[in-house]
């Protein structure tokens, strides 16, 4: 019902769930000072998304905290373009929020999605069996991040795109979901730690872009894609049976779909083979962006 | 259904709407550096629980991101401490966060109440011939800032009382609500504006702390009575008949409603009249805390 008395009121329509998420972006933590407004306006908004598809919630709210050092017209501008550019194409309704002094740029975000009753995705749901699955590619966004000269990969970095569409369709098809923002080595641990289950993936057949091709820095490469963050793919695990229905999703959706490995009972342990089919070693994650 | 997933997932009850405000505190803008921890996390939460009440919400979730310069457990415990003390108080569940390194302490509290449909209160619901009433006092947390040395004063500032009893019980009563955090002038000016009326005020009927007597200090009484912020009382509007029922509310809740005024059928301005009877000046607003 709109933004302008102290709180924004929301009639929740009838057999729904609400998912709600909160992040905040701080600038030389989470972006560099002279970050373009208008692609932080989109990740500050985005990086929400990404959390409502990874429990397969339709985006419906948004609400904005700001803190900016000065009344900069033109950032402003740029900023709320970024994320009602976004919010526009989702349907995403800004209904609240706070803009307020503060020595660097502060941006709290929180979301509003919803869900049918009982089908909302979880970390804990993978059985064993299942496939794993990520959507796009992986360590773009942490390649951006050590080696800004590749244009290609900036893009991931500075606007990724939450995958909306493919969040909702996953719902009754993925037993498990998480977003990839932390590394696929530390979020799919979250999926094993909550499932009580193992995995077994390829490095392999990670999807990656070209660019490690010709960069040739396998450390690098291994890193970005097992342990570099950012990326907001979403990472879920399904029935062998689903794999027609999934490449089918991902026609339809325009949206590469991967199959990476298999979930086994045991300990939540995640093992990464290498091409000769040999366990390797992985770093869970790493602290990409250096702390000021 | 707690924190531990992307989002927090919330089932609506049926026929009750969703009432949504968020509230960011800088350090240096909003508190000092030297703030107590404890009572900020209560004004952190306090604040926005203000919010739910002006629209008659029962509070019900709250999510929160924090940014902090150093993983200060002293600070960090104390911090929540002050804020499930509230929480807890009033049965409201911590569903979702985010906490990250900022050069300033940042504290962004989003809370999410309920408040059956169709009931809920708004800025624009007065009508002309209402009575204006405020909860407990004006003024003390303007005087707080301004003589730091007046200790009664300091609680009004340092531990707000959100009026959450009062805002649900003022459902079905109150013709319009607002909470006072910019001050009477500038608050009793929203309902004005929303609900395109006039009022008339007597700036004796306002109440106001004791201290004021003790320093005589007409000027300073008068902004910080009628133009400072942070007191978070309820401001409402009701119908003449309905002051018996207020009164006997006051008792139940001990807590002292005073009617200071009347709506107008006119231009939306307020009139404040002094002891005379005359229109007297008074600021909308003033920005009592410095900026750095």
């Amino acid at each position: 019902m709109g933004v302008g008395d102290d709180c924004a009121l929301i009639r929740p329509n009838a057999g729904l769930e609400l998912a709600v998420t909160t992040d905040m972006l701080v600038e030389g933590r989470h972006f560099l000072p002279g970050a373009d407004a208008r692609a932080l306006g989109h990740k500050a908004l985005a990086v929400n998304l990404s959390d409502l598809a990874a429990m397969g919630a339709a985006p419906r709210f948004a609400l904005l905290c700001l803190g900016v050092p000065t009344a900069d017209e033109h950032w402003l501008e740029a900023f709320a373009g970024g994320l009602f550019a976004l919010a526009d194409r989702y349907g995403v309704e800004l209904v609240g929020g706070d803009t307020t002094r503060s020595p660097v740029r502060t941006i709290a975000v929180t979301a509003i999605g919803e869900v049918p009753a009982g089908v909302a995705l979880f970390r804990g749901g993978a059985r064993p069996g299942d496939d794993i699955w990520v959507s796009g590619e992986l360590g773009g966004a942490s390649l951006a991040l050590m080696r800004p000269d590749i244009a290609s990969a900036a893009a991931r970095l500075h606007m990724p795109e939450p995958r909306v569409e493919l969040g909702e369709r996953l719902r009754g098809l993925a037993h498990a979901a998480i977003d990839v923002s932390d590394g696929l080595a530390g979020d799919l641990g979250h999926i094993l730690e909550r499932s009580r289950l193992g995995a077994l993936v390829n490095y392999a057949d990670l999807p990656r872009p070209a660019a490690f091709r010709e960069i040739g820095d396998a450390q690098l490469e291994q890193d970005c894609v097992l342990s570099g963050g950012d990326d907001y793919e979403l990472l879920f695990t399904a029935a062998a049976e689903r794999r027609g229905e999934l490449a089918a999703l991902a026609a339809e959706l325009a949206l590469p779909l991967t199959r990476i490995g298999t979930m086994q009972a045991g300990e939540p342990r995640l093992v990464v083979l290498d091409d000769q089919g040999r366990p390797m070693p992985y770093r869970r994650g790493f602290d990409h962006f250096p702390t000021p």
